[in-house]
This record gives structure tokens, sequence and C-alpha cells, in this order.
């Protein structure tokens, strides 16, 4: 990981050629352990978006990181069980199965390892713990019956499993075609002028140091190992109190380790123009201002008016075409509700 | 209305055949003035699902009327914005298209005026007025384009086209094929035994003199017309105090008259086995229970427990057959939100 620091401090980014910005392919990687299957991504597909995975009832995955639209909640930060708010902006789902680590502070290593924190989070889905959870869904019959056929064995309700069925559904949640991605196979008519110029200018200016790779968020590194950034780079300037952007200490917080005090895994370009307000803390409201603030922040320029509007257009380039998908429909529980409201 | 509520008397139930129990249409009366289009029911679902019809973007018309599921939440009484209570618990949105009125005390005479309600209220979806709701649908192109495409004329994004296009998108949800509709068309081996003795059970026992028509909630009356019963009818039962039964006036709340005082619009059965908690509150956790009350408040009857197990027997057969569904891709808005979350 100190390699890569290294590298991407902004001289380097200047000395040498920026990395690659590539096309996306159409399949993210498949773990060894959890191979994908048509049955298990409809389930998946039922967990996530099903409220009954929250101590009330009233939160699904879908809630705050919402497939309809950018995969996420457009919020600063997400409202949980009992209109609690959270501390961090909920990043997209959508392409989250190209990151290498998840949650800004990458401390989970893999989707599988993500979809079981906020299940169990107080303030995000609020189930006291695992054992509630499969206690709750082996009760519904139409579960019960799709993780035997799912997984097998004999005890193929497990939590690991729950979070091995999510995972698999979101990573049918792939947005190709994009405008940059067309123009990167061959359709040059794919990107406007202005959007020509940004694609130029983030590799002048030194963005793609960080947002490089298929996902623009930097390179494919081996799963688990987050690729992560400091964020300001540059302190002191106007915008880290303005937006409020070092009281949380991001990956430290999860480390504690003084090395990792405002490192932060580098999140994703792709639909960015979908997913405001920006940063970990949501504190942005918009793309041009987001621009502006991590050029100053991370490269110690100050772009004109110009620059951050063809940034943008190139950013907009990235918004990705959404796959149709059909509804899922959620197992029935009969005659009772699952969730006890009393 | 006065007919109606005489005729509804148990001793009229007893002296005179019950009202038909009648197969579900496949389609619902449509109003002359919302005509169905392919275009307004997208534009509708859009709706229906989008949380940014809601103050703080958390909740949609989905997250208390989940149409991937029951058409409710499933609770007691809803969470709205804030985490807040809702007064009544959220009856089932499928096939609410054949209510002649809407709300559990029928204070919206139709789809379009129940639509408008909860955008309003300040517990639910919490928009501070109809001019808010315009301003922000009016900034997201998608919206502002389909409007126009869909109404047509000089100002096509308005409340009324608001609450037109999420009444058809309504209109669609219909279950038709349960159990029940296969033996009212001729299968005479869709219903089981106990389901059989239930289906007569309810005519003997009276239920059908209030639960009957297509949708078991009433007669077809004009539009507009709620059918209407007293809730209990019997009072002083061992149910009243436990249940909370009297505490909401019902009717009453709206019409302010004496005669209106636990009058309630009489709900539909169909999907009954999925809507649990019942009744207004939502303090009755299970339909076998439910089916104890009902009989006891409103018929005087104590029924003995095979006769509550082939009542829900019966219950059980009249739900549907869920119509698949593709999932609506929101009007994306771009590089900013839309919600002010700051």
């Amino acid at each position: 990981m100190m390699l890569f620091r290294y590298l991407l401090i902004s001289s380097w980014v200047l000395a040498f050629p920026a990395m690659a910005m590539e096309a996306l392919p159409d399949k993210p990687p498949i773990p060894d352990d959890n191979p994908m299957s048509d049955q298990k991504v409809a389930l998946g597909k039922q967990l996530f978006f099903d409220p009954r995975l929250s101590v009330d009832g009233t939160i699904s995955c879908n809630s705050c990181h919402n497939v309809m639209s950018s995969g996420t909640d457009n919020r600063s930060v997400s409202v949980g069980v009992k209109g609690q708010k959270g501390g961090r902006s909920a990043p997209t789902v959508w392409n989250a199965a190209f990151l290498t680590a998840q949650f800004w502070d990458g401390r989970a290593a893999t989707l599988e390892d993500q979809a079981k924190g906020p299940v169990l989070n107080p303030v995000e889905m609020g189930m006291p713990n695992e054992k509630a959870v499969i206690d709750r869904l082996s009760t519904i019959p139409g579960y019960k019956e799709q993780f035997k056929a799912v997984f097998g064995g004999k005890d193929p309700l497990t939590y690991d499993n729950v979070a091995k069925a999510i995972a698999a559904y979101e990573r049918t949640l792939i947005t190709p075609d994009s405008p940059f991605d067309r123009y990167k196979r061959g359709d040059k008519k794919a990107l406007s002028g202005a959007a020509e110029r940004g694609m130029k200018l983030v590799d002048e200016v030194g963005c793609t140091g960080c947002h490089n790779g298929v996902n623009f968020a930097g390179p494919s590194l081996p799963m688990g190992q987050g690729f992560y950034q400091k964020f300001p780079t540059f302190s002191g300037t106007e915008y880290e109190k303005k937006y409020d952007l070092v009281a949380d200490m991001g990956r430290y917080e999860v480390t504690k380790d003084d090395s990792d005090k405002h490192m932060w895994r580098v999140p994703t370009w792709r639909n960015v123009a979908l997913t405001a307000p920006y940063f970990h803390n949501g504190s942005v409201a918009t793309l041009d201002e987001a621009v502006r603030v991590m050029a100053k922040t991370q490269l110690n320029k100050t772009l004109d008016e110009d620059q951050v509007n063809d940034i943008v257009a190139f950013l907009n380039s990235l918004t990705g075409e959404f796959p149709e998908q059909t509804m899922p429909r959620l197992p029935d529980y009969m005659n009772a509700s699952v969730v006890d409201t009393h």
C-alpha cells in the first residue's frame, strides 16, 4: 500500500504518464467461493429490496442504495431506522463490484463483507445480531426454500449466505456503454467537444493519478487491497473548514494507525453526475464545486471556470446504461407480520 | 348511504341471502377524466417509487404501500419522514382501484384524491405544499418531458396530474386468479376442503353482509360513495379494550357528524393473508385473531377453532397472482441533488 501512496503524490503524476482510463467490462470479478447463478441473483435481489432485514421493517438495502436511480439516496448522510442519521454519505452500489475495498474507509474487503454491516448497524437497519436476522428469514417459507435450493447443505440459511446472495445480485449492477466507453471503443463522436477537452484535462491536471482504471477508482488491485489517498492532501485550503473535511479521520477510525489519518478509499467517477451530494460527508452539493475542491485540496491547483465546465462535461460522459430489471416479488409471510410492531 | 347502513345490521344479514362474492375482473373502473395509457402508467410508476416526492428524499409511496409484497408495510402504523409514526395502518394498494372510497375513513373519493394526501401529510412524506412538489419535479428534465408528453397543454406539470399519473399506475395493480377466482370460474379443485367450508361459513356467519362484491369490500357503489360499517357494532366485548378499538372515531373525524362515529370503510379481503397486522390501528397481529374479533364485535358470535381455521383457509384462498413488473428508472437529475439535505 505504501508504494501506491508514494506513486500518487502529485509530483509523480506530473512526471509520468497517467494510468489508463479504461472502458468498463461487462462483468466484474467473481470470487471463487461465490459463483454466480440466476437463482442466487434472484434471491439476492429479494434480500436487497426486503425491509424485513431491518429491525422495524422500514429500511432495505435499496433505501440508501436506490438502484432505480443513482445507487445512492442523494442525501448528505442517509436516514436509517427510527429517523437516525448515518455518519457518512452512502456510496453508489452501481459498479461497486469493481472496487477492491468497500465502505469509504475500506473496512470491508468484499461485497460480501460489506453487505453484513448495515443490517446490524444500530443507526442503519438496526437488527440486534446475526441470529435475529436468520431467525426472521427462517420463518419466511419462500426464503427457506430458496436458500436450500441455492446453497444446499445442512444449514443453508446463514448470515454468510445472506451476504453472498446480496453480493451476487450486486455483481449484476453494472452500467456499461457510457459515452466514454463508446468513445474508448472507437466511436469518436460519443463525446462532445467539452467532454473531450475535459478528458484531456483530467490527465493534465493530475486527477487520473488516482481516478484511473475501469472504475476510475484506482488500479485493479487484488480484491481486498484498497486503493487509498489522503484527503485533503494539501491542508489549510479555504474548503477544509467550509466543508468540514477533516473532522472524520477516515481509515484511521478502523486501523488506529497514524498513517491512515484522513486516508479514504478513492471513490468511482462512474455515474458521478448522479450521485450528489459529494465526498464522505456529503458536504458539497454540486459536481462543479466538487471538482474545484478536489483540484485544490489534492493537487493544489485552482481551475478556471472553463476547465471546471470541461471536466464536468467529461464526468457527465461517465454515466452508463442502467440495465432494465424486473421487480422482485418478496417471499410471502402468511396471516401475521414477521416484524413485530406492537 | 343510510340505506346501506340499515341493510348491514346483522339481523338483515341473517334474514336475507348474502350478497354475492364475485370473481375479480381483469380491469378496474377507469374514470372518464383520467384515461389509461402506457406512458401515463410508466410515469405514475416512477412517481410512486420516487422518494424525491418526500421532503427529505427518504419516503416514496412504495415505502408504506410496498408493491413488491403485500401493498402495505406490514406494520401496525407506518413510519414517515423523520421517523414519525402515522395514526392508522397503511391499507394495501393492491386492488384499491376497485374501492369506491379511499383511506380508512373514506375521506378521498378516488385514487386521484387519495394520492394527493400522503405527499403533503407532515408525518408521512412531509412536503410543505403543492407548489413545493411541482417546483421540485419541474427541475427534473425527465419529468418535465414526460408530463408534457402525457398530459399536453400549456401547464402539464400540475399536482392534479401528478395524482392522475399515480392513480393510473395504481389501476394496474390488480391481482386476479386467486384460488377463489379460479373456483368461481369453474375449477372446483382450486379450493381445499377447509377453504370450501370457510366459504360457506362466511355466508352463514354473516361476514359477507359487508365483505361482498368483487373486492370483498362491499357492493360496487358509484365511485366516491363509500361503503361504511360501524366498528365495533356490538360494543363492550373483551376485544374493545384489548385492541383499543374505539379511541379512533373513524369517519367522524372527517365529517363531524355524530352518526359517523366509529364508521369505517369496509376493507378488502383480497390478499388479506398478506396484510397483517389488522384493523385501522394495526392492533391485531394475526388473521385468526382478526376473524375472532370481527365475528364477536360485528355479529356477536363466538366462533369455535374449527370455524376460525376454515374461515382463515378461505381468506387465504383470496391471495391473487401478482403481475410481474419492470422496475422503474427514476428520471435523472444531474450534478446536484434535487433534495437539499444540508
